[in-house]
């Protein structure tokens, strides 16, 4: 049977080469049914894994209360702690063709870790278990974790060996590794550090469909040995591989502060980011955040903050560096955001100030939906990507568009990079159906200025839609021949990334 | 035909999915003939391309005067001005069976650009003349290029035009932007800016083995959209695709000075590194290279120095920032490199004086090689990267072992980032010989240390027998299952990368 459907995939793949992008074997998952489910939760348990099967279990593990796609139970939850334990789930799933969906922070916002169907669920192994620091490399500023840890814990692990270094990927609070690797993360440091796609992961062990496992470079920094199959995974959602081990790349740690701009309208405040970013400084800028007037109205209405700030387009910004570049950039940022019709600049004059400054932007989340009011609010969290010059026509007209369809939103974005977060408000079905709407035509605004559906949330179930439309047949032809080569079952994470299309 | 071939690959690529890593049907390939080399190249003309074909020419092309691995001349060289030309080319070779060798700057190590074997060299494509920008988008930071075009020439293309950034990966002089993606390249900026598997590259262009032309990605700085198939090119030295337009992230260029510091022995040169790359003012340190004491002896033998130094182990410097952030930096630096032993610390007091210093590390193959003195006298270049912390245990074993052979050698090293080079003297087959018994050693003790065979050369037909040993059989399996899906036909740059296995 394996053979069977091997050979098969086979010739899709086949077809790819001789110049047809599109397989002309549709691939029509075969998998197996209850009976298979049944016998793998056994022999899972007789190998003394811990398989959770209560429907409650099922359900949380396959859906998550900050999105609002689609979403199926799982058919069995199985916590992994070592690579030989993924092993195990994988050749178990590969044995009765059962779909495989990694879980661990579950913080992402896509639907990634959501059940195949309704009908069959899958096996979903949860990482979150595999936190552990195994090797931390002080001299050559490197860390070997297990890839279930959380960003945050590698940070708190090296601030409590008094290590100077940090892992500068800063994606939601409670992601883990495994997770920022799976969606191509970043957050608010990319502007200073970049993000998943750059140098932070040295190497990284994974499990592949077919159980084998392998690591995807040596200890060294740099390497030019081949194509970097470590790059095939960061972003790839769990489809092509399990990642159980990663040896991070850190950075020093640096002393910061914070300060805050305030800006007649949002081109005022790009057009002054865009020129401290072409500064003798601009190293030293660690974040620079836009929150849009909504944004700050959110905040001064939360009321938990003892600056008063006025309802206007703002950046929040993170110097960085010795206490005399940090001063050097704050007099340069003061001169320029005034240049740029700033009337006001508050800078964090002790660390409490900035730790205080920096909580706003924090908890801008919850901000939001303290300001809406109701209690039944829920809030559609989004993002798109532009060239940097872009992004003020994306807001004007996103927001237009929005106030056309009278929904409630915030906005706010790294905005050093071109990346724009829409936060959009709802309370009910009919509510529901204008923010699908508005995100539909945002993708689409973001695809007219030569930008990206997302910024650092991914595809998932939410935007796999789109992707054809943001790379290109060919390019999605690509990695969907990659796709078929690894895992020619369609066993990891099915349903995700790739768009399905009519046989 | 073809399609036969295709099923027979799309078998073998099975195997590996079905848990086998190797697959169980040698890829024999079967290329076409002397006349069919006839055929293409009448076509090629035919359709107004410019082709070269007298002995001289082929064998050029074939071959590099500094690499000393086994080459052969190609059998067709035809000069590319645009993606469209290079698709004409491809698909005649796939409709003629013969291997594709893309050539631009000449100036890699390991004999990527040589033809396929004595008896077929097959078509070698010359993307050179594609060396036009395309656009410049300032305010976003990028710029768009032909891949042909030198990264010197996009440095020079954006002074002319008086636009305050620059593109910061340098590897060799004369290296092209297509080249550096191919071979995964870096430079002595790279302790600062990173490498090719960065963020360099933001989008990029690529013909495939089935004529198809894919753009990677959109113009946006960021993107989480899927797995990201630049990167699948980088490094894969043009056995994947033809890459021939990339949107290439630009840095703004700031001021620089340079300082040299002269230490004891390696190992104090190398401390001084680690503890400076911890420091507040490390984003400053845009170069920080190593040049052992050898090498100076060479660099004071060319003599054309204003300076006197000593012939000792040395640190070249280039700091860069705002004219007081230089200051701090180069205070800071003389501190430390004076803890670690360093008695003297040349800062150059201006910009003349700075270039003339920099000359020096600029110019260290050439004063190596006058230093020689024989006028028959070749270099072989080759270089490995380990963890940082592990360089002075690799430079000490190193040089031990190359004195014990009576092998005259200079080291210099990118000291950063743990990556190191050997220029290895030779003037006769006997110490050819000897130098290649050195590489090997070299590659081994890197591999006992957990670091790479090449930092920032490449692979080539020069090193691909140690590929299994550096990233396990699962890996370079992995790799070359890929390669295996993209170009079935195996017409890419055949007998480069990936080792040679018997049936």
């Amino acid at each position: 049977m394996l053979l069977m459907s091997g050979v098969a995939l086979g010739a899709g793949i086949s077809s790819y080469a001789l110049g047809a992008f599109e397989p002309k074997i549709a691939r029509k998952p075969q998998y197996g049914d209850q009976n298979d489910v049944l016998k793998v939760k056994e022999e899972l348990r007789l190998k003394g894994l811990q398989v959770l099967d209560d429907p409650k279990s099922l359900e949380t593990y396959g859906s998550s209360p900050n999105s609002y796609h689609p979403s199926s139970s799982h058919s069995i939850v199985v916590k992994a702690f070592s690579t030989e334990d993924v092993v195990t789930v994988v050749n178990l799933a590969r044995k009765h063709k059962l779909p495989v969906t990694p879980y661990s922070g579950g913080t992402s916002l896509e639907g990634h870790f959501s059940g195949y169907s309704e009908n069959l669920g899958g096996i979903c192994i949860d990482l979150s278990g595999m936190n552990k620091v195994i090797q931390i490399n002080e001299d050559d500023g490197d860390m070997v974790v297990q890839a279930g840890i959380r960003w945050e814990e590698v940070n708190e692990e090296l601030a409590k060996r008094n290590i100077p270094l940090f892992f500068p990927l800063d994606p939601g609070p409670g992601a883990t590794i495994a997770g920022g690797i799976g969606t191509g993360c970043s957050g608010t440091n990319a502007v200073r550090y970049g993000t998943a796609r750059g140098e932070w992961y040295i190497n990284l062990t994974a499990v592949l469909p077919n159980g084998e496992v392998i690591k995807t470079r040596r200890r060294a920094r740099k390497s030019s040995t081949g194509f970097d199959l470590t790059k095939l995974f960061v972003g790839a959602e769990g489809t092509l591989g399990i990642v159980t081990e990663v040896t991070l790349r850190l950075a020093p740690k640096l002393p910061t502060s914070v300060a805050v701009a305030q800006f007649p309208d949002v081109q005022s405040a790009v057009s002054a980011v865009t020129e401290l970013l072409r500064s003798d400084m601009y190293t030293h800028i660690q974040c620079v955040e836009l929150l849009d007037v909504n944004m700050m109205r959110a905040i001064n209405h939360a009321g938990q903050s003892n600056k008063a700030f006025a309802d206007k387009d703002s950046l929040f910004f993170k110097f960085q560096g010795s206490p005399s570049s940090i001063k050097e950039t704050s007099d340069l940022v003061k001169k320029i955001v005034k240049k740029h019709g700033s009337s006001r600049f508050d800078f964090a004059r002790s660390k409490e100030e900035a730790e205080e400054l920096w909580h706003h932007r924090k908890v801008a989340l919850w901000s939001a939906m303290a300001w809406v009011g109701d209690k039944d609010v829920k809030i559609w969290t989004t993002d798109v990507c532009v060239p940097p010059s872009k992004l003020p026509q994306l807001v004007a007209e996103t927001k237009q568009d929005i106030d056309e369809h009278g929904i409630i939103s915030c906005v706010l974005g790294h905005v050093g990079d071109g990346n724009f977060h829409a936060l959009l408000a709802f309370r009910n079905d009919e509510e529901l159906e204008k923010v699908k709407g508005a995100v539909h035509r945002l993708v689409h605004r973001a695809h007219s200025l030569d930008g990206t559906m997302s910024g650092e949330h991914g595809v998932g179930v939410g935007k796999k839609e789109y992707l054809v439309e943001e790379l290109g047949e060919g390019t999605v032809s690509l990695m969907r021949a990659i796709k078929q080569t690894i895992d020619p079952m369609n066993l990891f994470n099915p349903g995700k990334l790739y768009p399905e299309k009519d046989p």
